[in-house]
């Protein structure tokens, strides 16, 4: 290293950095407390807190990583492709959330675990606020490809009473893989909403999940394909449920089975929600007498327990 | 609390978590290695490293201020309007990046003290490329409003050896405020390059600099508004300085006595680069004879050290 004419130069050992001056040290951390200290007038202490945490984060990722000056400027251009490709049909900065863990953890740190209550995980980009309603038994396919399945179950408190007239939005890919929203048609499907009845059940036909990549022809699809990460999220039906007095769950249930299960790309997969999808071979009888002809078909349980608000 | 059905809920001390049971953070930190793991695969030694790093400060940030699933969503709308706002006229990922200090605390880890080298400062979003080249004694203001100013120095190494034909790149606002590109008339004002002469020398006329505002029209502008923080920027002139076999130099000279030193928003400001702008009485000879009739202008000297590559 060069000579200085710093007073105290000596190496200390810190997380990631070799070879950094005590002086050198003292630069960088009077800059944090400089930029903490802008934030003094901040009126509003959650904001504050928020913002000052935010640098103090931030500050240790560049001083741990000793970040270049060349990689700076490969951030600042990767974030701005990502809010340009970024549109009302695509959100990049949710999946870019989604693959750093960010989205999950938010859900992890906002749903601590209460009782039996179900276990909630990400929402994904691809929830529509105004889908149809659908009766019980009804079919949210809307015409979208895939094997038709049965989903049934239970919505209760974590006293385990029934909740009645819960809200339950359930919405998921085709078996190619894509949301409706993905589409430029403006076709609805594979979405819907309906309400438990007096006894707290829900009863309704939907597809049977498969496996589908994140859309990965963009910024953050580039950034696993660096890193060797694959885009596949593991096959899956989402649900937001929701009544009065009871916390609002977002999750989703997973196919058991799926090899995918230890390695999506959102991290979303909680061994809680792993459901059985059991394979029913053509012809055999349906719950509500539908007709599938030759159609293979499947059903899944899916008891859901609502915590407190 | 609601009871937990979990082994060991005590609550575990953590900085900014309170109330936050063992079993909850056993969660959080299983995700976080989950994360990490995911790029274990990667070939890019450094990438891995970075990549990882900042899962660890994300999601240290989310776990400390227990961000909410509300100001998640106002995180994701806010950077998308940062991306949306950015075009090749403005780069507002840069602007944030300035007020949060990560851009400075870059340009220190980058530019650790080297003997008595001339300190670094932020680059700004205003560089560009090809800007007209002056000869020694010109003027860089191209039709630029505001006071004329009169700069000249020495570029040396840390041997003190004078550095001949070092290429100075200078750049600055005019007295409203504005950079060159920040008009829509394709003006090229306000910037220059020039060599330093065979004893290191150079000299040139430019603009005494005055204070202004970063662009806040933006969500970075509404951001500093939320917080209480102002958007000014201390007066400065910029430099680039290069030449073979030393560390290029990006930094700023301020004037001192500028009200705006201690609360420079892009926390650019180092106490050796601020410097004294003499101001000169109307009707003073200037030093290369320039007729500046009823005109005060200004003179400043700027001695540049540059360290080894």
């Amino acid at each position: 290293m060069p000579d200085r004419n710093t007073v105290d130069n000596s190496p200390v050992a810190a997380p990631g950095q070799h070879d950094v001056s005590k002086a050198q040290q003292a630069v960088e951390e009077r800059l944090i407390e400089t930029v903490l200290q802008s934030f003094d007038g901040c009126q509003d202490p959650r904001l504050k807190q928020v913002m000052q945490a935010l640098v103090r984060h931030l500050h240790a990722f560049v001083r741990e990583v000793r970040l270049t000056e060349g990689e700076w400027n490969k951030a600042i251009e990767f974030l701005t492709e990502v809010g340009h490709i970024t549109d009302d049909r695509r959100q990049e900065f949710i999946l870019l959330s989604d693959v750093l863990g960010a989205s999950m953890q938010t859900i992890n740190v906002n749903n601590e675990a209460c009782g039996d209550a179900t276990e909630a995980t990400v929402f994904g980009p691809f929830f529509v606020d105004d889908a149809p309603r659908i009766e019980q038994g009804g079919d949210l396919s809307g015409g979208a490809a895939g094997q038709p399945c049965w989903v049934e179950g239970t919505v209760r408190d974590t006293e385990g009473k029934p909740v009645p007239n819960a809200r339950i939005e359930v919405w998921e890919a085709d078996e190619d893989g894509f949301y409706d929203v993905q589409y430029t048609d403006n076709r609805v499907s594979g979405r819907a909403h309906l309400f438990s009845d007096e006894q707290g059940e829900f009863r309704f036909w939907g597809l049977t999940p498969t496996p589908y990549p994140i859309p990965h022809d963009g910024p953050v699809g580039r950034m696993l394909e660096a890193t060797g990460r694959s885009p596949m999220r593991a096959s899956h039906l989402h649900f937001m449920v929701s009544a009065p007095q009871l916390r609002t769950l977002v999750t989703h249930i997973f196919v058991r089975g799926d090899e995918l299960l230890e390695s999506d790309t959102v991290f979303g997969v909680k061994d809680s929600l792993i459901k059985d999808f059991v394979q029913q071979p053509a012809g055999t009888a349906t719950p509500d007498g539908r007709e599938l002809d030759d159609r293979t078909w499947a059903r899944a349980r899916f008891d859901i327990v609502l915590a407190p608000a």
